[in-house]
């Protein structure tokens, strides 16, 4: 079914994360249409799959998998600790980004030959505490040696209720747009890594666990659940993650980029180095959602109860037809506006993370 | 709760590959045990994890994980279709060792920037041609470039009948222990790539698919619902697998090492390289069982119905009190029989395969 199909085969080459994607995604969404299994609730195309847990209770289970490379994904110099933490934040971070409450956790690891015992024990410690808060359980996984530095691979399954988990495809016009926490910090630390510039100490203490220890937004997740239409977690980007909220709803938005969130180290930096970082950075695992105007102060009061910054960014304005065959073309489904005034961005310079580059 | 545990810290330094996931084991054995958690069926101790689906029809999904990584698992020169095909059957190979039907899996890939969109749509064929076979869906996964060759990380999800789920623990003694297939091919194949002696070409043409391309034993697996107590994938060699029924069902066994299903080039090996590719090889993939002796017939008939041979080598003797705390007892658990007569394995050639060494 699937050997003769032509479809992106002409202008993917080279490879980039995002053609890659779809490439793969091209055969799935075919074997999706053409498999009879009803058991299976949402496929390949969100934060999570869903597929049945209890029906006559709407429970679904939500599963999802992240590859961590060291090297591409981290640095060497991270502490085990801080990796085992990490690892496990970003998987959980696609939970959250359903709405899903982890339960389970699968973990596949590479560990050079020189990395001993303690080293062992201290990344496990960094992922049990994690796993401890939020009662997920290891039930498997595999090891091996690798040659070429820590590799790792998780698997993360949460359960959710069907009826509110929270879909990439659910915004819908004058949903406000939102975002948890600060955005920026962790691009801001990686530029400094990759000697685009030089922070100071106080500044590196500051932002290391921004990029690190990341926080997955669960709780925030759960509360949203009847209250958001879509959501994402930002994990490459806020322009490439809220495209994909965009292209998948059928809409286009307004970004007031004046309006995002930066933490106090981040609004130091000139306003081209606020804006990249915010924008196109990446290893945020905040949350971008959209909601309804009449949720508004719904969505103040979490804001209070769980303590977690929330702010309003832009809008959801219009429907769009997506005609456009171009990969790149992540830009037209947003309006930028900075105090009121509508500008425009250089979209190679905004372009967001990829893992191919 | 787990930081001040000192379990097997003192005698696993340097890290061997059993060491090292019977130290996750114990963290994951204790989250488990102080768990509240009631959907999890079973935790880490088997080839799949199960959890609920439809308590009312005894359903319950598996879940297993495999890596593989170049020049680990698989050599730079395989083609992208066998790497697909393989990638995605060690992990169905795990499903089949449950008695579990495939239904879904997830896909994580890295791959270095030199491979084209060709050796990606070969190697998606590779994969989806096994997974239509099976009707395994393909929901989710990651993908990132590799500074160092191929990297791939599947999850498998398949559902089976909780009240006869193969487990590796319910072996009884007077079962008869079966093996499908030929073992040791892959083995033999392994010893000349790795240049411990040189096959001629007609041998490795011959040896190549049992190498590249396993067949998971998924049919044979769900034949084996309500027949079989106990079973398990022989991915690291017979010894060390079945050892794991051994240890974990606490009982001995007898095992016939002239009866071991050998193809037609491995018996034309001396006879201590019959012995180290059957009893220590790995990559088989073929399944190990163990059936009451009641069952006998009916295993024959299964033996004709799916047209895989089927050979009984051995049977479970006593009950066995594990008080061992050696990390390398494996052979404390079997004893070997060669025509009839009690002999001696020599526990350092035959230690089977360590994803460490």
């Amino acid at each position: 079914m699937t050997s003769n199909n032509p479809l992106f085969i002409n202008h993917l080459n080279p490879l980039s994360e995002f053609s890659f994607i779809q490439y793969i995604r091209a055969f799935a969404e075919q074997q999706f249409a053409s498999a009879s299994e009803t058991s299976l609730l949402l496929g390949i195309n969100d934060d999570c799959a869903l597929f049945d847990y209890d029906k006559t209770q709407h429970k679904a289970w939500a599963i999802s998998k992240d590859l961590l490379l060291e090297g591409r994904h981290f640095f060497k110099d991270i502490t085990p600790q801080h990796l085992g933490h990490k690892a496990l934040a970003v998987n959980l971070s696609d939970l959250a980004a359903m709405g899903a409450t982890p339960r389970f956790f699968l973990l596949g690891l590479a560990l050079p030959s020189m990395h001993n015992i303690e080293w062992l024990k201290n990344f496990m410690q960094g992922i049990f505490a994690l796993a401890q808060k939020h009662g997920c359980i290891l039930i498997g996984g595999d090891t091996t040696k690798s040659e070429h530095g820590v590799q790792i691979s998780i698997t993360v399954i949460g359960e959710v209720d069907t009826r509110y988990a929270l879909k990439r495809n659910q915004a819908q016009i004058g949903d406000d747009i939102w975002i948890s926490g600060t955005l920026g910090d962790a691009r801001l630390l990686l530029g400094h890594k990759y000697q685009e510039y030089a922070l100071e100490n106080h500044a590196i203490e500051q932002l290391t666990p921004k990029l690190e220890l990341p926080t997955p937004r669960i709780e925030l997740g759960q509360k949203l659940l009847n209250i958001a239409h879509a959501a994402i977690d930002i994990s490459d980007g806020l322009i490439g993650d809220l495209s994909h909220i965009l292209k998948q709803s059928n809409v286009k938005a307004e970004l007031h980029i004046d309006k995002i969130p930066r933490s106090s180290i981040l609004l130091q930096q000139n306003i081209d180095m606020q804006k990249l970082c915010t924008l196109a950075g990446g290893d945020d695992y905040e949350l971008c959602f959209t909601v309804p105007t009449k949720n508004f102060d719904t969505i103040l009061d979490i804001e209070k109860e769980l303590g977690i910054p929330l702010h309003c960014v832009g809008k959801i304005i219009s429907s769009e037809k997506n005609t456009s065959t171009n990969l790149n073309d992540t830009h037209n489904y947003i309006d930028y506006f900075e105090y009121n005034q509508k500008i425009q961005l250089d979209a190679n310079t905004f372009k967001g993370f990829d893992h191919f580059n």
